[in-house]
């Protein structure tokens, strides 16, 4: 089995990261190749970022079928970031999104969950994020670690202990379990767990489990209403990876985590 | 990884059919293991075969363990009925009810869902189990066929023909994605994909592969709050299939699908 | 006019507790029979309990009446534990849980209700109940005093000191009434109002009102859709308290509270 | 026991067949008093109807106590009208509105209730009034039999005909207890059961059983937040009947139903 | 264009400072005149008084047009009082309630909008008003600063400084805008969002600019349904302020604030 | 004032049709310049096209403004198009979305609006839009006339009559107003609100009075949490139209509506 894995924002070491954490999900057998948009923005924090975001990864994911690529899943690697449906729109394999994908398997291991992402400034976005997807009811609460995405990587322990306070506040206040709210947290995943006694969740995982599944089990994305393929017209500037000369990252998946 | 998947009535030939089903969505490696409670309903229609099931099957996972059995994760194979979360308590290993499980997975695939069930008797409670999940939002109707449970096994073009009616009003409805809302449907999912032209979603596969997932990726069940163990107490009469003398039936996985 | 009320648990003493209170509720001529379920846990303090409960209720009541023995409506004394919807479906007479009798009558006399109940661990099945129910809408928080049910009944003073802290909490929230969220806290209805300030209410004289209510007024349960009488099938094993040779314990009204 | 009923209009005669309803559904001991307010619509049909009536009845309650009368809870006849959170802020005793009223014993009958009124215009307000009242949730149609108020008295076999269609819509959309949604329809609701095979609840009866409920069970209206007693302060023409000379109606209760 | 602003209660210089208010946000050319209902409360702090301020502010608008004045949009200038429901039932033009104008003007510079009134028991009226009007949702919280509405004139500093506490407690919640929650305390509106570095809605200046657009673009009140006309009846006493002989003040617009 | 128009797609000659309509909504000296992104689709008529556009906007409004031009409001003229939030973000005038501001003007003027707008694959959206937007509630329909959005221009009579069936549908479930759910759609306002008896709200008018209405009292878009301006970073390719060399049209308004 063959997923893509598409990183929200332009930086690439990022996208080495989750690839990581993807392949150490994986199924024997199943093949994570990562993708890099062309263009767009190094992290997504915002409004504006997460819209240029969707339209660059769908960008990124047209090239690289247009390409004559095939994958059996998407895996959209953005936590709160828009983008889900147009992928459901343009492709017939299905798309998972890590959002989606961690609150889903956590509402399956425990009552209530809760998001601790990296800025406060996000909290909206996934909130609205997790309201179109129908699956917000039992989120007690999103809070933040008010750490730059960029920086969630440089230094585990300071994250770490960062992740401490808003996290004991979800739990003080009838969380049962805990979402790493953003791809850049994924690798603390089993040590922010020891330390704090509950599951844990990490989208990128999540999606990997629910991508293989959905392609396992032959289901595609329904092509009836709203994710029917797009008409055809005139889009001029589109696609603008090609328009700008600028192609996405293809990251081979040159060393399989599962020999 | 071994599943233990637990029928919620007392016929072992539909636990049988779910078995079926369920190694056909297994990966390669999985080996699911059925068990039959000792006691309750023939089948489930209704609240009271609802109550009597989930007592029964929650005695009859306990009896399995309680004889040095051990498995990965439970799947509750009752479309609708209760006792999820007591499951929940007692195991440390993941649990997943086909009814959430459908649910979920037809979330990732289309924008509304739809589910089809055996009688409309069974809709109320449907209805209050998604709501409890949390992810009834985005079901945009329950519609029932109107045959009864034992009967959907019996005669597969009559069945076929009864859901057409059903589904062909909760598509026109804005539906993108149907759900088979009883287990014993669950071998039709293939040709009502293909005759209806949308995803059909079958709760018995869509909880192997979230099971799977959640065993491989070490989520087990949170044991904060209402899910941590039970607190020991006298409960006379309990466990009923020991005080009963009538044991769960175990079906050995003798023919695992994947070769 | 006869009701049957059931202790959700096999407490005897705790169901001679509750008959009092509702003795204590009753309309001059009204007969209250205690009845204490076969089999099932000694309290209910959690989603194993609530499930065991519904069964082992749904089993006693239903051997009371296959004694011969008629009432007038039923009273389901377990504050949150399941199976209202099955003894409406077995019943053609009016069954009232006292979750649900609480917050009608708090809905009444207040624009938002809180609970305060035994232990942390069962608020999520109050809220679930409520939630079932239609009416939760209006309750502003669910708070627990972490005593055990069956510490309720020892010591007064030590009960009322542990309730006022999360009651105030409550009214500082903007609750402008309370739920008593444990049917073993009934004897303190009167007290609790004095020394808080606020009306208190409890399930078991709530639904005794209501109970007289329904029956008085004729108005039975629907036999509609699912409260239609469960359909004819075999159950092994079923009723398990015949099965077992063990039989609920009536409470015989030998002193009528009214006179 | 004393209970005031309030009609919500100025008709006197109505106001005598509310009373009828009510004393049929006293207990014995029970005494219902009438009251018809001094001013206002002849009949609510409207928002401006609802919300003259809401300051009438208020006036014509304080009026009626101001004379010395005394009385153990206050029941509201009018089906969707404003005003109860006011009587509450005013009055100590509780008061119970027939809306809600209905809608609480149905929500115990039923899994879903539905509404039939007399005019299609009073929808918006009787969704209003429920949604205020936070038991909104179960209920399915809010239907219309298009008759207004005054003629529902008139003939009954008319109305019993133009309520049928509505009725047989509400009970194909899944309800499983009907609501009879006017005041002036009370007289009906034996008969309409009988044809239709579901319970139906009157707003006036059941708002007596919940009226001497609360009142037995010695639960006054909370006097914290917004139902602590009015500020006093200037009211220029409050009260305004005494300002007009008018005095309410009061309907003596000369025949006591139960002898 | 003309504006017809009532205020909710019966205090001419309440009045005239919501008129000041209401001119300073009026465009060029528009006539914004005043309207002290003819009867009612001073001021409105609870249920009571807000039922009577609907059926004042109507009387006193019904008078006025009865009086053969004409007028482009009517001004209900009371937060989270009643009535607006039925004087867009008797009235073409539109009718704006400041309620309803600064939650919508709010909800389109913030993602969540909190508001701060006057006293504590009024919240429930504001929280039931918003949820009638359908745009509660991104409310976040609604704070009381405790003062009496007739003290906020006194004191622009004391007013000030009781309203930072629970201003910055609903930043720290998270709300982007603020709302003033009485129109008493729009005097204050600039003040308080320099101070606090946020916008600051007030209601009355949003009416105002929402009545000017919806007249200026023809937009009349729908009559259908529960906005069609009154049906004529008899409703005695009505109008109670002829009955009383006692007039409306109008406030005439001697010096527009645009020159 | 300067009211800056932007169409979320690249037919100029739709940007006019829009500007037209909103020309002659607008005050007197209010100006409204049009903008026609860079790049994008010809129309939006899915989510693919939604976020694109959402970019492709941005895109415009920033290079518009970055070439030292000025505006006092932000109107985005897209029915159910992403984008909005961005705008807020990065601006800080106020920002006026056409789906927003039509469903705000609609409540004001009635109890339940509906929407009628061109493809049944853009109902999703648009429910998604005003569901983000916490004003979906009192929404009682989204329906569709089958016709693409640059039909909709070509032929008056066809569209009108296109226009009625789904139109009548929504008046028959309840709806008091009606949307047009596409700015194309805009110049049939008048004639459909005639023809149906019922008010017809253009969301584009709508826009030009709210956005005419913030500006005139000040209210700028809050700074705080998630619409704080965007953390500077490296984004690479951003923006597109001046790596692409491609310029938004600006639609100078050299013939201001109102003389």
């Amino acid at each position: 089995m063959r997923l893509l894995l598409t990183n929200c924002n332009t930086t690439a070491t990022m996208t080495d990261v989750m690839l990581e954490q993807a392949r150490a999900a994986a199924a024997p057998g199943t093949i994570v190749t990562g993708l890099t948009p062309a263009w767009g923005p190094a992290s997504c924090e915002g409004w504006m970022d997460s819209f240029i975001s969707a339209t660059a990864v769908l960008d990124a994911v047209l090239a690289y079928q247009g390409d004559g690529n095939t994958f059996d899943a998407l895996i959209m690697a953005g936590f709160g970031e828009h983008g889900r449906q147009a992928a459901r729109e343009v492709l017939e394999v299905p798309v998972v999104d890590i959002t989606e994908a961690a609150a889903q398997l956590a509402l399956l291991i425990g009552e209530k969950y809760a998001i601790v992402t990296s800025l406060t400034r996000t909290i909206p976005l996934i909130e609205d994020s997790l309201r179109s997807s129908g699956i917000f009811e039992r989120c007690s609460t999103v809070e933040a670690v008010d750490l730059p995405v960029l920086d969630l990587e440089r230094d585990e322990d300071a994250t770490v202990a960062a992740f401490m306070t808003p996290a004991r506040r979800a739990l003080d206040g009838g969380a049962d379990v805990l979402i790493l709210g953003c791809a850049g947290m994924s690798y603390l995943q089993t040590r922010l767990s020891a330390e704090l006694g509950v599951p844990v969740v990490d989208g990128v995982a999540a999606a990997v489990v629910l991508a293989e599944g959905l392609a396992r089990l032959g289901l595609a994305t329904s092509s009836r209403n709203s994710y029917a393929a797009p008409l055809p017209k005139a889009r001029p500037g589109w696609p603008v990876g090609s328009a700008l000369g600028r192609r996405p990252i293809v990251h081979t998946p040159t060393s399989p985590h599962h020999g």
